[in-house]
């Protein structure tokens, strides 16, 4: 007899459901009697109540299904510890519901904020097994998380088809790739659909290195530049701003988003015709890869083991290849950036790819 | 012996280069000694003489790649008459490039603008084949325009991603699709993705009607809506104003673009959050699908009977699943938009999908 | 109050769901009261009264789902009036289901050999409604099938893949495109593909003219040939047998298949290595394409009016871009086969495609 | 100055185009006067001088194309020390080859086979760089090879294809997958897809385990079963016996593939319908998939930085997400099999794949 809950929470992503099959597969072809509660709406339902509980049917035919059958919700870690608007003590809530239905363990799918919750969860006593869900590759402790390879290929594929259309027109086309804080979605979508500029959060711009590369590749003749723009890509002269400063800088444009930024800069500097792609939340949709589908199936099925052999309070992580369990309280809160200095990034510059600084 | 010229104008489409193929290779099989000569950058290269002799080497293994390997330009057909900024007389420049390279004829991929100009040429004399071009569909007398059904697939992507997401999070999604003056795009897109409610530059809507549709859902349970919208797409209010004012009205908004104009009132009337998606480009780019590439491959051959056949000042059109010729002076300068009162939207109607009005 | 009974029968198909959704969807919103029937494994269900009442919740995201949610079974038309191994009575046996659940109509999805049964109903005085599904694009009466443009699609990404792979190494690849008895999905994915020879079972071959055809690539400086063969393409001296004879010749051969038979001719003849791809059964599945899901969103609701007018014992069917009702006794038992001479053939044969005849 | 030769040897496979590319960039970006030789159809250009002085234009545009610009060919590493027969000395060939064009380094792009030459040719006192091509994930000394994800979205998007079918029609359906010595394709594209049985050359069947796999489903209420077979898949019967007994058994085989093999075990054992699919070159064929492509520019460009710093004889290599120089002699040789007791096994065990063991 085994009685789990589950919950699904944050940002939407790719290959949570085939995440959760692979824990409930893993978890009822060897286990007499499992019960499996599903939350709705992320930690919203462990709070309120909102659960159901569900069948091995529910999760058939599941793993190339994008988004998630138990739908999710933004839930701010640092609004945890505070009452609800009609005074509902939250944490108590979710322990309440927690204990009420007797439950072994909690699987909880999500990103940085999620897992900190998590981690919240297990200091107050709670059974807690996390799996690292985020298009932004940032989860500290695992080499990768599920959603990041589907991302790349939609962002990979948005930049291919304005390959050829950037080709035949001559223009500059900038494309916003998903990832106010981390760069790794924009570096490897870049990278791997040939991008001439790319823009990351973690190494902020000169306008002028910019124009100097646009204006590189015109002299070698070829008419169009491709740049891809990470959301939260930002200038030299911006990131020495105060948050208050920036903020109000910010207010004062007409296009408060990076891409939009850049494509002024462009049409201002070089008279070349810019055009802006956004492909937004179509980066979290659709169905998982097979890349995704493969590691969901390995890291559900090790979430499994660990619950069998009740080695609670980790994340399940891939590393080096291995699915490894490790320690919440060593992870939770730390984010993983991209290294200015790191070697993917020396490569891509040794390739001609510049990163505008 | 045979000399064309052959050459692509306006937006960047799909299949333009699986187009030319079908022409060269259906002249190429049955002519001995064909020269043909491509001109770059659409009638800029006709003006300016800049051009190149192909070889049959050029159109191999071009059927999937998207762009042209002309390269493009967007050349108004209101300035044609008018001399360029040195002085230059652009028919007249046209005319003897033509006659220089003693052509039999010029082949020319384009939409409604180059159509336009197509006319003019044929007007002056020159032998002229026109392929109708264009992800708008909007070409008069022809059931199909090639690169329609490759752009339906991308907008459609979009949207499908888009769905997994939406249900996951209870919003409303608001994809722009592109289509300023007609909406066929949008339509077909719309209905082939289940989008709920569907707005068109044809069909002014109402503010009030969008709003009662996205309630209705929301009371039958469904908490996302999905909304495909085209770029032209425009309010009755709108609709009522005189080109002067609704410029004016624009210049004060602070997104001057339909779907962040949708976006704004959901949020405003409904207090569900609303996401925007554009595409953009993407619509216009990379491989044509299977539909476009066997339209084009048979719009291609039929223009290369036709040149054979020395039957010049048309367009090669597609009706009732056969291809066809159609005189330009017929079709020139008209516009296919979307009749609101046609067989699809009654269709589109019937299950359920709103237009706003 | 309206009851319905829906079924699809026959070999799998994309947008079998997608069809039914635009049904119920059109008949959901205009109707109180609806209830719908889905009866399970085609005819199987409605002899065997194996069924179940459908909720809208069914048909609620399943327009991108590949397969049939109520699940399929062949039914040989010429054993319906056999009684089945226990002494059932088959078509008085669906007679009484039908109207011991009091419908008001039996929508059928299916091809040739469903119609004919659906016809048989009819006959027996059922109201029916037939869609016109297939990949194969055989049924008379209609311009095109749900099935057929996606099946295109698989059809032609395995001949895409094949391409580079066949450039790369200098070899002849044959790829086996569906189709027994008609060519239309061989025809448009090698068009579409580029395929260099395209056999169809409607042209018989000459083996003389096949090696011709690659021999005259070879002189062209282009190593390798690409050839798209339906499952039923036969050579002419095959053709001439009678079913008799061929029967046992095909007992003798190693690989009773069109695509392997090419293939040891190819080797033994030019010496050049061949080799062969069976997608099979990949084409009939996955998510329907776009523009099957349009096709049939119109066609589902063409048939709810058609349910709601009472104009039973029709086909919806699609012809010149508009949705009709056609009688199912004019159609059924018809094949709609290609024309060896048709506009089609000869576009392709004038771009350089070889028929092998 | 800077003088390389490149080539593509053995079976053909995606990224091939875009590691070259990364080569060529990587070297063209940081070394003034670089001259690229490229050799036709693998060694075998090298051996009789087949080549062509290539641009940095024949490397544009190339990142997305599947197949090789170069041509490939097998040369079987055994026959190398042999003379061809014309008596030609084919090491001493290629080792002249190599110095008449004065090359400073030797750029070699294949599998396991081309792999061994490569080290040959090392031993022989040529200055080699190696890069990891295969769909087959073998090579020994990386964690992957460039083309095998690729292979595994082919393979998985056939697989995914197939379950809709076999889920309408309760069917068995059989896909064969490449790789006839090891099962890394098969193990990943079917863990990823879903697969309920997947049968590797690893770990050799027992009939009986594969029957009882199909029974538990069936009485489990699922009516079809999907298994994944590697080409090299083998029985436990048929694994026990000598070279020749095995050659003589197949030879009287109808069906000497493991696909069939497999099909006619189930149909006799458990009287439902099996069907078989073979995408097989279609898993070589295509654009490559964003994974590769960035894992290609990567090691293309660590491959540039080798050169640039004379560090010769190595393969390129990406070990725990970094690349790496890991000496040919160390790997020459040597295969990458799956262990039929490595963690991903047991992980698909987990969740009730059956490996037929």
């Amino acid at each position: 007899m085994l009685r789990i809950g589950i919950l699904t929470s944050g940002g939407d992503c790719q290959a949570l459901n085939a995440a959760m099959r692979g824990v409930v597969k893993g978890l009822a072809t060897n286990v007499d009697n499992l019960e499996v509660y599903g939350f709705f709406n992320g930690y919203r339902g462990l709070i309120y109540g909102d659960y159901r509980l569900l069948t091995s049917r529910d999760f058939s035919g599941i793993l190339t299904r994008g988004g998630t059958i138990l739908g999710s919700s933004r839930q701010p870690f640092k609004l945890m510890r505070e009452p609800d608007e009609n005074g509902v003590n939250k944490v108590e809530s979710m322990k309440s519901n927690y204990y009420k239905l007797s439950l072994d363990c909690l699987v909880i799918l999500g990103g940085n904020g999620t897992q900190k919750t998590a981690n919240l969860l297990r200091e107050e006593g709670l059974n807690i097994i996390h799996l690292p869900k985020t298009i932004d590759n940032d989860i500290y402790g695992t080499d990768v998380t599920f959603g990041f390879y589907s991302a790349i290929d939609v962002a990979c594929d948005a930049i291919d088809r304005i390959h050829t259309t950037a080709a035949s027109h001559n223009r500059v086309f900038i494309v916003e790739v998903m990832g106010h804080k981390v760069g790794w979605l924009t570096l490897y979508a870049g990278t791997a659909s040939g991008a001439d500029i790319i823009l990351l959060p973690e190494i902020p711009y000169s306008e002028k290195k910019i124009i100097e590369a646009i204006d590189k590749r015109h002299k070698e003749g070829k008419g169009f530049t491709i740049i891809a723009v990470a959301e939260g890509a930002i200038s030299k002269e911006d990131a020495a701003l105060s948050k208050k400063e920036l903020k109000k800088k910010r207010e004062k444009e007409s296009h408060p988003s990076a891409a939009y930024r850049i494509a002024k800069l462009v049409e201002e500097k070089t008279g070349t015709e810019a055009r802006v792609t956004v492909p937004g939340h179509t980066q979290r949709g659709g169905s998982p890869c097979p890349y995704d589908r493969a590691l969901c199936t390995r890291l559900g099925s090790a979430a499994a083991k660990a619950i069998m052999d009740q080695k609670f309070g980790n994340m399940v992580a891939m590393v080096n290849g291995e699915t490894k369990l490790v320690p919440l309280e060593k992870v939770a809160g730390k984010l993983k950036t991209v290294d200015p200095e790191c070697q993917m990034i020396k490569e891509a510059k040794r390739v001609g790819i510049s990163f505008g600084n």
